[in-house]
């Protein structure tokens, strides 16, 4: 799925929800734990019971990497278990020089073929660029992030008195164009909002950090919103583990129905 | 293995040479190419053939995820066979918040039992500290990078003046301690190496860059050198493809010597 096809979808479902399957295996409901095949098997049953509400599911790798093969084996089998009708990311967060770089395109948009990729822009262009070369698929680069230690680093002001990530999105933004790069923006930093809108007015954002982190739906939506909606809101573990019970899909589907239905309002 | 016994090693060895193994399933020897197990069995050829001459090995991560499942166990095959007289190292690069930093600490810890895994600085303290929470295993986060997109974000001066990337440096060495961290600083970086070893005198530092990239071995040995050693140098291309054909574990034993003959005249 490209850009304007996410956007078409967006429009239709008056849904800009993203579910993320940071699907940590030892937190299962009690009678899938420790079974084989149960990621999956979750996974499979929150995106039945979820897929009317989003149009996007964002697949967390470190959580089926934590599971060694087994756990290449669930994402493997979730992604193809995903709708052609929702937009794929593989929350990844790579970032290595241009061989290795291309390694991991190849990776996420080959071997795994996932619409999206994250993308971490510390080591430069040369770092990103193998990803922006593959056509009809989309790059999202770490821009600012929702957890505290965004204020190690990318909170720093550099000598041109603005901080470190507005120059990150400002240089990525250059890279790239607006159908093939998407950057990654927390929603704990709703205020900064504004001022990212300023530099990239037309890229859509991924939002992490609604639910357990703790930032606001309608503050992202009303200091992040463009003409083309330009929002995907990921929510986690609010969504997948809304219920540790035999009911969590039918939590999972409550919980994203209430998010869909608050994004409704802002669709006129 | 720790950092008290790798430099003992390093001692005795007179070596501070890791062997990066950057298996690309599509360079192997034509003998090679195609046959199930190739990258392991090139892997272990070549582990054989270098292990007298260097102290370490580095598993880049992402030539084996391109491969999908079959990539990820040639990785636990390849870990498993290298002996346990060398530091071994994934190169993997992860950087994210952290409940999900604490699952790729997991991954290459215990799932993957590494001696140390690459972290990305970007996201801050909390995308670090779960990897600095294990015992007796070594993190090892980006400084200076060797490629040319440094210069887009690393080098890049702060309102204090200095460069974005001596700020890592000294806030990311506060996080730790001298031997549960380490530091990737680029070959091609060899004359800010001085400048470096003022921030970080007592760090080991995790150096790329040598051979296909261009770096000095001698002046990084020369500027990068500590009273421990410090130094840890990965060469990959250029010893593990050194000759294309049937020869290429003799070739990779010959490269790999050459460069512990250059190393050893740095012990007095």
């Amino acid at each position: 799925m490209n850009k304007q096809e996410l956007i078409s979808v967006i429009r239709q479902k008056k849904s800009y929800l993203c579910v993320g399957l940071d699907t940590d295996s030892t937190k299962l409901p009690k009678h899938l734990l420790g079974k084989p095949h149960a990621v999956a098997a979750f996974n499979k049953a929150v995106i039945d019971a979820t897929k009317d509400f989003c149009v996007a599911y964002k697949i967390n790798t470190a959580f089926y990497e934590a599971q060694g093969l087994q756990g290449w084996r669930a994402m493997e089998e979730t992604l193809q278990y995903i709708p052609q009708t929702h937009f794929t990311i593989a929350d990844a967060k790579r970032g290595d020089i241009g061989n290795t770089a291309a390694q991991y395109a190849k990776t996420f948009f080959e071997t795994f073929p996932f619409d999206a990729v994250t993308v971490a822009p510390y080591m430069g262009k040369d770092s990103v660029q193998p990803f922006l070369d593959y056509k009809n698929k989309i790059t999202i680069v770490l821009g600012l992030t929702s957890n505290k230690g965004a204020e190690n680093f990318e909170l720093q002001k550099l000598n041109s008195g603005n901080p470190l990530y507005e120059r990150v999105l400002q240089e990525c933004a250059s890279w790239g164009t607006e159908d093939n790069l998407m950057f990654v923006v927390g929603a704990t930093q709703a205020k900064l909002l504004q001022r990212i809108r300023e530099i990239v007015p037309n890229h859509f954002l991924l939002v992490p950090g609604i639910g357990a982190q703790g930032g606001s739906l309608q503050e992202v939506s009303k200091y992040g919103m463009n003409r083309d909606c330009g929002l995907l809101i990921n929510v986690s573990r609010a969504i997948i583990f809304a219920s540790n019970g035999e009911d969590f899909a039918d939590a999972s589907q409550i919980a994203a129905k209430n998010y869909q239905e608050e994004m409704k309002a802002f669709f006129h």
